[in-house]
């Protein structure tokens, strides 16, 4: 408190670059209070004063994680593109951004998979923003004649489930030299021009025979 | 060898079931031959009679994992359904017996999922299997007029992707409260209606601008 507010803001830079390091390259379980001191050659008690907690370490590597992703987002959500190259967009760029950490550093890749699963309540927030822009993307899709039949919800968890390896880094890492930016968007063309609550009669689900 | 070749094989039997329980309770880190022989009240020595390591007990439970699963695809494959129809039968089967799996027992199903990711090179045979079998549905589409353009390795990799949360064990436990038979067949109809390598203008890869 008697520091000036920028101090304290470049303290937790400095110490969250250290943290960052930190769980690239041993993992999140690598992560605490008492190793992040020993790494910025501090005490803990000291540690205290820019976090209040590790739970607050991993909430700032998520912001940092995950800001350039929420950019793209929202540069693509004001962009005047037409829905369906909007939705192209909207993964693809991500895509690119996460194929690009992927191939420089596969293990650290990996380590932020570890730490998103095993702290899903921080992750939770950004997916649901997610969905909301992308909910914006399908109302505008509608608006065009598509998805026939589908409310925004039932669009929106279609699509999600359709391009999933193209955004779930999870399932992104096992198949990533399977996807590509073509694949992704034959896949949005099959949303566009495939995805609607009419029934072709072919798979007839109230037919549904499980083994 | 002295001994009946129906002794060793109810032997086999009886030590898989027990190599099962210790997984689906304690995981695959947990499954030595020590640990496996002391549950059989046996020699490690002994072990060695039915299973010559640990690999050859793990890939035995992987044998029996993937055997319904199998006679399923081979069950839909000879069936006289429409490709459309066979195709959702095809994912749609193994996802309600996989869902069922998870329902009862949910820490199971993610120790055979660790089991997996751990043991992928016995994994890769059974898809590769399945890879076999989505090809002839395909071809089957294809000379019915679907899937304009593009070659059957090509439609095989983007319907994988698209279905990719309704067969893949790792990435269908995250979602499995999203996923329902109703929804699989909404994207097989996507895929059907969609799925094409027309140029419908408005995606256009080429123009990819990647931020």
């Amino acid at each position: 408190m008697a520091r000036p507010r920028t101090d304290i803001d470049a303290g937790r830079e400095h110490l969250l670059d250290l943290a960052i390091e930190l769980v690239e390259q041993r993992g999140g379980g690598a992560l605490t209070m008492t190793e992040l001191a020993s790494m910025a050659n501090t005490s803990p008690a000291n540690l205290y004063r820019f976090f209040e907690s590790k739970d607050a370490v991993v909430e700032a590597i998520a912001e940092r994680w995950f800001q350039p992703k929420v950019a793209i987002m929202e540069e693509v959500l004001a962009s005047d593109l037409p829905p369906r190259r909007k939705l192209y967009e909207f993964f693809a760029r991500r895509f690119v951004r996460l194929r690009d950490s992927y191939n420089a550093d596969p293990v650290s890749f990996a380590m932020y998979c570890e730490l998103g699963e095993e702290h899903f309540e921080l992750v939770r927030s950004y997916v649901d923003l997610g969905d909301h822009y992308l909910a914006e993307i399908i109302a505008e899709a509608m608006a065009d004649g598509y998805f026939t039949g589908l409310t925004i919800d039932e669009a929106l968890s279609l699509i999600n489930q359709m391009v999933s390896v193209y955004c779930n880094i999870g399932a992104m890492g096992m198949v990533m030299p399977k996807l590509s930016e073509q694949k992704l968007a034959r896949i949005v063309d099959a949303i566009f021009d495939g995805l609607s609550a009419q029934d072709r009669g072919a798979v007839g689900v109230k037919g549904l025979r499980a083994a």
